[in-house]
């Protein structure tokens, strides 16, 4: 039987550091693998040398490596931006750099994070990724979904700032168990409970988020733009 | 080719009075109907005398069913509630009448009028719809979208009131003109230009929405909720 | 040790119906009655045949009176209005009843259920919370915070609808198990995984809520007013 | 030289209670007034007995009478509808009493108390007064605001529900002084400070309304709507 | 007969890049300028090479003057600042040019873009333009609206990001005409249909924005604020 | 007796600049110290020349001293990063000097400007003050609030941007003496009435915040979270 996501299409996950495309996509990239999709990911930022030391980066390039091996990630791409540091940059060259690789995989669905995250990286890719999907031709993204990242999307001001309040809710019931696996995967990022960047909590998350739809376990989105 | 729309399967759209889902969603009905999909329509309220004379209630049944041929909606059902009066009911006795309906049906799709239509008829109708669609179950719909009516939707207090904010758009270039030939035949409803009721501002706002996302003509939505 | 909620004072919860208290605040009263504060809970409705059978009200009622001791309450006041029909009594009756009970009491701190809630009599029971709070005089409550109910407050359409986003954790750590205790006291609406209304629901929506705040549990609240 | 507010026209402040209309716009109606434009107010509700002792009723219409004369009011159409009562009323019957008025009356500029009130009394009228400005023809209002009324405004949930977010701001330098005496012909209704319905109050509200926009004096509003 | 809108008086646009004026308010500036207002027009940017060629740049000015003079701009300001760069300027900067020329015009009526458009020159050109209107003196702006902007104000994420809802409407029945004209000189900008910036689309939302208050064409604002 | 806030112990309010946190916060400083909890300070910005004389720069510093002595500030933290120019510094820069101060003090209760306040500094601290509030362990401040600042939170554009609607009141009947003792110490920053910076302007907002809640004057906050 066909996949119920089966028209989500070539799919491009844009993640402003290694591992938000886990904590928010994660179940839905392993449940669209198994549907034969083309998964992309593509990572915005990596640390620099002295506020990141190169060996924690290779580090997490190594487990990131792993974590999309386990969930069936086509290709990541690097953009290499410096992380912690989008706001420095102007806003020309961020959107060139996400631009670029939209144009050149030219995604039917894409996922960006939310621009309600504390993170300022995260705010500023949501705006630059919704530049590159502005509907200028017929080959703009048909979906656009914003994420929500444990650790950043409840960590600003919900009800003053923009609030995260999903209206898409994507089955991940059978791949919950991959997720957890990819997210184990990076040894350097995994926190204790209950710090919200634990296994425990992103379980739990899943169980909420399904269960507010009659579902085992899911991810849950908003939905900025579907042309139908 | 497969229609991109093929996965909303059985639909049903809830129109508190007859000609709001042709405003809404004539243009989707025509092009899921011609896609071999079921779309059934609910009126939820007809006009009793005196208000509503019963002549004129005659007509306009006899316009939706000319309307609806032309779209090809495959079955429309009578709620036969009270029009312009659905807020003298309790709201038990609404949820009950859309409520049966959509468990009768089990609709995969479902269209609800827009809870900020100044119209308290629309208002109703929203709040009931959402209800007949919680997620209980797994036979809850999978989709739910509001769906806006010309002489509603801009005439309560957007930006004070729920705004129509579309996020979802439907490509409807084939079919517009089916959907103002629908329209057309209510006789008594349509109304010279520049009363929003008008063919041409039907016809503007297809192009306005479709314009949006690089198409001749669409309708436009909000999500609220999909479970995928 | 004083107990960080010392300041609470005395308390009211105000559940429109059996249950929502314990969904809602079920951990925050047995910290509270633990910590030597008095809380009461008003129960605004009752089922009334033929809609509920009077057997199915006194299981219900019995099962109340376990939970409520399991947790702590104080005293439970039942307002023994029509459950499921808030809306067909005028809005001064509702306004009347709880506010007598609100001036009878003389809570410190109020809690109401959400405004945004998809049960109407939720809504309604918000409004008339609010109408009683109002600072006429000194003897206004000092605390009113709105609750989020399991399979009420996801379901009306957040986003569009009012956005339950909370600004108030309290720890249950020592309480969730109690918590837990008190919902299964309602064998008559409990439900099996994954309905909202399940123990395993509410287990992690509490580690969701107390991650957040790098809490192993909590309850989140919207402050609605405070007065210090 | 001319006021610049003359653009106003005829002007309808609709008033759910007596006194809202000198709460919100005394100051507004005494300037139109000098400016000699004609203003009307309708008072939507009684008081009927054994909620309202008739003697109240009479006493408050005296002091009403006065208050107008004081303010420069051109006529006041009572409605008669049930006072905290308007939701036990059908929304068509309140939307054909406002409606009727404003058709018999046909003001350029309108005034409504505000959706976010606490009083469900200021809700209904407001949206019963949009009604009634539907731009169905070009008879329709010009310009539709809505006032804030102290004892109202504030006391629902501002930030969850609607939030009074004044665009407008009219100077009443020159009649602030006017506005106050007008309030306090209502003996019945003035309450000593600290209760928002003091004179105090009344006055530093239009200090600091009036002071956002370099003015000695101001009345704020939110524009619902404006046709130029 | 005096023009309703003679009570706007001197008028100043602020556009950041040559056309946004006309997209947005092209209508209205001929009204005015038929009406015998003064209005002006202030360019923020300008394109520098090598991102932009400098024959373009040459071009869109000549156009803009072309297009100037079909609509009766009394005067066009030229801040140069860097396109698709503000940026990477300090916001001192931006305000420092803005506030100058709001200083030196005085106008009585500023109109800014909208702060939820796409384009962060639009958002910073928003603000900064605030900045220039506040009420520090009697000489403030008395009205600021923004405007909206076909390819740019659609294409954020409105519901979640700022949304457009306008609350004011002028009417530009007589000067539609000429704003397509003015739009048609730029030959370099102007693009085929469905492109939201095509001479159908922008006709088509002045049919809708006219429509929704029963006129056959508006331009459409949201008020920021009045002082009258 | 014990003061109601006692619960808010150790406190730090953050300011853009010298005198945000007097109009922001002055009452609830000197009610807290009276109560005896210590209460910091940190100024974030200080002028630099050209911009500002240094002259100009060391009498608002005397002033500010002044105004701590009146108040009962504890400590004053001066962060000297260039006023009106924060934009001009990366995020990461901010985000230390804050978080570095936050981590230093360990304050349980925070004061932050309120993001919708006209000026970007103000916007910049908000968004760095919550950032060094994250709940990422169990030392994280209690309870974090946004004040509202005279001359900056009612001029950008509310209802539009970020709109201040407080639900947290603080009784300063007892310290508004203080509190405008203090701002008058500002002699370089007072300003004559109606300049929103005005003394009667102050203590108008205090009147008509007091009020709200039956208070002789209160300061009024949006809370942001609170970990009880």
């Amino acid at each position: 039987m066909t996949d119920s996501l089966a028209h989500l299409g070539k799919t491009l996950i844009v993640a402003p550091h290694p591992d938000d495309e886990v904590l928010g996509c994660g179940g839905t990239i392993a449940r669209l693998a198994d549907a034969g999709q083309e998964v992309h990911v593509a990572v915005v930022t990596r640390g620099y040398e002295p506020a990141f030391p190169e060996a924690l980066i290779e580090q997490v390039r190594a487990e990131l490596a792993e974590a999309h091996k386990v969930l069936g990630v086509a290709k990541c791409h690097f953009l290499d931006l410096p992380a912690a540091a989008l706001d420095t940059l102007p806003a020309a060259k961020l959107n060139a750099a996400i631009g670029g690789l939209v144009r050149e995989i030219a995604p039917e669905t894409l996922f960006l994070p939310f621009i309600g995250d504390i993170h300022v990286d995260h705010q500023l890719v949501f705006t630059a990724g919704l530049v590159s999907a502005r509907p200028r031709g017929p080959e703009a993204p048909r979906r656009v979904y914003a994420y929500e990242t444990l650790s950043e999307t409840n960590w600003a001001a919900p009800g003053v700032t923009e609030t995260f309040a999903p209206n898409v809710y994507f089955d991940i019931s059978d791949t919950i168990e991959r997720k957890l696996r990819a997210f184990a995967c990076f040894e350097s990022q995994v926190k204790p409970f209950p710090d919200e960047r634990s296994l425990k909590t992103i379980e739990a998350l899943a169980t909420v988020r399904g269960s507010t739809v009659y579902l085992p376990a899911a991810e849950a989105f908003m939905l900025l733009r579907e042309i139908g």
